[in-house]
């Protein structure tokens, strides 16, 4: 009987008591959520960068506290130092709450001020749940509101997984470009529609997707900018209600100081800030597009590897895996594939993250945790799609060189090369008769006299440069 | 001034008096919902089945309110022989509003009633707003509300949309089924992840293209089934308040009467079905999948049509138009292009069909114009699509044989076809080889003595039937 | 050394040997999947219902060659056992792989391949990797391709997970209706459009949100009955290339013994099962039927508990959690807030699955992993939100029916009801007047001697019957 | 027969002759398409700044291809005051074709040259169809392709009309602030989670609604000004095939001289902008913001309307016709829901257009038409619904004071007011103790004697500012 007293503790909220283990550094109010929402396989602890930036707020709220008066220099230190410790990657295991909640992050701000104030209770040697020592709403919470710090730590945690983000994007752009300079005099058809069209370098294809990822990364950046405009110190609505004056500014400097993000700003309207999550919105656009430009160069070398025999069969990307199971020798291009399915899910989290936007009533949208884990999912799957697309995809590929320059000789498309000279409507009937017959232009055009073998080389030759 | 008098003609709503043209069959409300919405440029008008099932259901109301002793003979058979004209396809003209409109519907209620109001009027002799005698809200719209007819016009035009667009469907799957038996014996390498896979016949490609348009008829069959359950007689909230004893019985019945539509019926719950517009996301997602069923043909034909050299090159779409301003003879696949566009707009339209059905309060979703302009086109869209895919595409594709028998038997997909004699190992041994060296697995597979020219023979034929 | 090697041991594929630590089950094709693929947290083992489905077709596929004399009954024998103790849940750790894969689910059945292999070799005293005793691909896969045996696996996985999906529903349809005849006579009034409307009691509006849930269940039914034709025995296209006569039949025969489920069949075309995957999207448009019905009874009762002041204030929401960090005693709905977001998840899966199947090319679509994690994804969290939905809100709902009165006898509501005796127009100059001067409807019919007090309860009380 | 023949002429293209009215403007390559694609009701006519774009790039070109030797001055000449004119207005009902088309705009781009050159050959003199003298291909076209010609036809169409949705977002931006002015000392409760949180003013409400449009403006500007840069001078994929040397700087040049646009510029990578429309989902996201945030104001102005009893009541939307058939005296927030489905319509257009921009493959987008469309309609319906949320809704709203004072006062909100001095744990029991017996939390406060009247006073008034 005495044993079992020892190891559990009672907290009480406005429900009635609770015991709980006397070792766990949450309390009460993450106990109630735990058991309300058991709705996914997605927890928290997953989310490493929430939590860090959850505990670097708390740190900065500490320190914003004490130099104001609002908070003894024994507490706040004791606060701080907790929040250095989960920041620094410890207790990440006691934010036990799954990512979809009720309550617009409530019980995720309620699980990270419990166990800051229980860790810190034991930095000042005393024991977890000695709250009227240290209390995780009156201390740890002060001049807070989940409605400020759960949006403040999505985007400090959002601006540092896009960091990473746009590193791989890096790698994966570095990769295309490195491909252009290989394939820079290597002649082949463009093609329009999945119709041969008119002569280009394999080298400008490449350069052209290098491009498209750069300018998704441009986006990316812009939105990436935004995230430092935060609504720390609005609490409930934006009015920073109980927060003590010159408490805002003192958080904010202190959150730049943390993080060294010198970005970091107030927003101008913290009742828009508050209540307004399209910030979130840019931001899965942005990674919308991330994905489908990512998709699109994924879908053009499907294309241009399809084959061995009846395909376009310009590429050849490298073997990763045994394609089939029951096709032997077959060699799918399975990352291409995976690309564009992470492709597919970003833009189904922006289905959703644009609801679950629409959706916010008032003085704020209590659907943050959904768009919270749809864009985390979709920045880190983009991430790993980006190197993986760049070192086992592109940084293999090779190209059958032999293969094109013979298209380029036999293609009916070089008739809109010598158009501009033969005209429009002879030249179309050069393409038709080349089609019909399966003579080359070149030659029908030498044979009907209409160009000089000096033209005709001159023309093509021209066709590559713009 | 006498003149202008005799030109206008002034009704008056709860806002207030109206001049309006004394000649035209729309009264004050249509005025009022006229200068509100000025949204887009679809018009009620361009949906002459919503304008006439509307009709029909003001025509059905009279004839049960006439029954149940609501509405005197006279009045009730002025109301039918008005709707009757409408119905028909008269007066369509007054139907003036946009087709987004906020009120759920009650703007084109309103229209509806006082077109009808006013045709009646005429029959009995009357002026054109002489209300006293014949009163758009009391008499035409007598035991209804927008909340009851509305959808149910919706419904009925929409169920009326589906037959037609199942009707051009039955015209696509008999394209795909005779070009199925056309190619029946072509025989052909199948390809997944676009490389070369194992043997089939074009026949059973086009065959599998015509299953998918059945299973996506299937889907559209049910709902469209579902779609006759109506709400008619629930009035404002599915209660039936102010309708009276007996007239919801006798509604039905004369609607049933009017289409010829047996299936007609009562919704169980007039509560929900008034509520609820679930059965509007459920038409959109059969839609979606017609679109996407369609547009997976049209991407398959864009594939094995690609070329003409450097490509798949197996089927040649028929020449439609010039394919481009710049390159001379270059022929694209322009109509399998805009069933692909179809598709992606009705999937679009699903997306906002279901934001706007998860968005509706309480007893009623005020967003079913939104629903109402989506699905008219994309039905209307998809209709279209399905005889212009068959017409002037599927009916006119030619294969390119010999071409694909080359494939075939220079594939080291035929590996696969030995695999089950020589096993997976020796098989992949073969087909990289093949690839490798460029000569033919067969070849090999003789040369090595791992079968006898009839073993080979036998496997392939069997390859190909199931 | 010698050590080293005991410890290791080497498969090989076509890209050459691979050492793996010899006491795993899977092999050397599962060893290259798991470093190509590293994309998401979503490991096959969160999704044991996969696993076991996988495992039972193994089990059936074995059962079918040795009956059809493809596998001696030793080698049969050993398949079935172990393929028997992975459908009871063993070895679930030795699926390693990420749920976003390349390939169409090829690494996902290589892996099963591989740990069934493996595991059958201990069954009959061998070591692990003594594949030419009993191979991954020439025994387990034998007459399969992933392209038959994903989607198979695929089907009857979200079947069952349908199942418990329904069943919980059940519940949730089951607390609705015990509320629905608790408040059976609770008079409120309806509202449309956010206005007062007309009079209904709690009961009915209760019912008809049962009524939502059990059509968005019958949606449901369907989809699940169709999930049930498989295409098991088409091998790679769907031409059975290479499935030994006879085997296919067999290897339904057993799938509906082992399962017990006898609507299993075959699809009556084999090529179009496989390369059309409109299946998925049919089950998300269901899933999403289910979720936004959720959602739309969750906003309507965070509408109906709005308040405590200044808001509609009808029902009290069982209190769950301390609803804020900083407002103390604030008691927000926090499930039905949970309940939404989860709708809107479903609804961007279905966005994303709808993408990844309209993208399938040809013989195969090689997304089928992506539709998977998403579907596993929306079934798993609208189940576990049915039950929270049922047991943590609604079953604790409690009613003001005070408040509820005084809203019905103070509404200008009334005057609809009153509308069939005195007239729409002189109706509406009631309501006007009772807006305006806050008088009561009732007061005023019969201060201006429009209607008896006898005529004014028989109305009232008519309102409510339909 | 005779009489026929003069008014027939007769044209031809590859697939043979045609014979059309001798009047009209489009020639062989218009009539071919309209027979092709009678898809929606959607026609380019409708779309007047499209037809003008193209005009106006026509008339670049001709005068850009006069500079640098191309085109005789008299050819030139002719063009440009044929293409002057289509850009004033003139001739638009030539432009006959349907919006939806296959083959990525270029039967568009082919309407265009031919009305230009058949009204130029009106300026010299000929008849029309004598294309010997002035070709549409050869000469109108000359230098061009759809695939550079018709995305910058687009996006300067796009820019134009994103223009004016920026002033008439101006205009409601300015709705917003005037009577964030007239309510600024407005107190009411701020709501979260629809549940009473803690004062603000209604002034603030309405300046975070101005700020919340000011925010999507942002976004919006961004992407306008992105949409001037342009890939005319590409040609087929970018590499300016068939343009002669210099026309590409002259043309940019000459546009950006006509239009007086400064920004417009060549894109740096011309083969990644015609491959890649990526912009075109740039612009679909910060309009899909636009409407969600109009949207966002839409609901809370009918959350914040609604009643007129049992409902939250503060403000008062102004009437704009009679809401309801059957309901007298309901007034409805008409304008509010149809703004709502303006954003539902723009956001499923988004998905439309995410989907079709990810089809795109190789060298070009074969979808820009249903890109196109999707935009044109989001761009008119949402600056049409701005003005018309500001004029017929904002403008007009009042404010029920002294209900929002009584709320304000008998709030158990207070507590959060008075939390810091009092703290959380008491905070919670006054709260919940004012909610369970209807006390007021500043009665109890003082009862208590946890504050005085002087610290109540000074909390209250403190609560506003931040």
């Amino acid at each position: 009987m005495t044993e079992v007293q020892t190891h559990l503790r009672t907290e009480t909220d406005l429900i009635g008591p609770v015991e709980l283990p006397a070792d766990v550094y949450y309390g009460v109010n993450t106990v109630r959520a735990a058991e309300n929402f058991q709705l996914s396989s997605t927890r928290l602890e997953q989310f490493p960068e929430l939590i860090s930036t959850l505990a670097i707020i708390k740190q900065a709220a500490a320190a914003a506290n004490r130099d104001v008066g609002g908070l003894e220099t024994t507490i706040a230190d004791a606060i701080i130092a907790a929040s250095q410790e989960i920041a620094a990657g410890q207790f990440h295991e006691q934010f036990i709450l799954d990512m979809i909640q009720g309550g617009a992050g409530t019980s995720t701000n309620m699980n990270a001020n419990e166990v800051i104030a229980n860790r810190a209770l034991e930095h000042l040697g005393h024991a977890k749940g000695d709250y009227d020592v240290l209390h995780p709403l009156n201390h740890v919470n002060m001049g807070q509101s989940t409605n400020d710090v759960y949006p403040t730590a999505l985007k400090l945690a959002l601006h540092h997984m896009t960091g990473l983000l746009l590193e791989n994007l890096a790698v994966l752009k570095k990769s295309l470009r490195t491909k252009a300079e290989v394939f820079d005099s290597t002649v082949k058809m463009g093609r329009t529609q999945l119709q041969i069209a008119v002569p280009m370098t394999l080298g400008q294809e490449f350069a052209a997707w290098a491009v498209m990822i750069e300018r998704a990364e441009t986006g990316l950046k812009r939105v990436r900018f935004d995230l430092l405009e935060l609504n720390l110190g609005g609490t409930a609505i934006g009015t920073g209600l109980n927060a003590n004056p010159g408490y805002r500014e003192r958080a904010i400097h202190h959150l730049r100081d943390i993080t060294g993000l010198t970005g970091i700003a107030s927003a101008p309207d913290l009742i828009a800030s508050t209540a307004d999550t399209q910030i979130f919105v840019d931001l899965s656009s942005a990674l919308k597009r991330v994905g489908t430009s990512m998709s699109k160069i994924a879908n053009d070398l499907r294309l241009l590897s399809s084959g061995p025999s009846g395909g376009f069969g310009e590429l050849n990307l490298p073997a990763r895996q045994a394609g089939s199971s029951i096709m032997p020798g077959k060699v799918n291009p399975v990352i291409p594939e995976a690309v564009s399915q992470v492709a597919f899910q970003v833009a189904g989290h922006d289905a959703a993250i644009t609801m679950a936007s629409e959706a916010g009533q008032l003085q704020l949208n209590p659907f943050e945790p959904i768009m919270a884990r749809g864009l985390f999912d979709s920045i880190s799957t983009l991430s790993n799609a980006a190197t993986m697309f760049a070192e086992k995809c592109i940084d293999g590929i090779t190209a059958n060189e032999s293969l094109m320059r013979d298209i380029v000789e036999g293609s009916a498309g070089l008739a809109t090369v010598f158009s501009p000279v033969v005209g429009y409507k002879e030249a179309t009937a050069l393409a038709l008769e080349a089609n019909a017959t399966g003579a080359k232009v070149t030659d029908l055009v030498l044979a009907k006299g209409l160009l000089s073998p000096q033209q005709v080389e001159q023309l093509i030759s021209e066709a590559l440069t713009n």
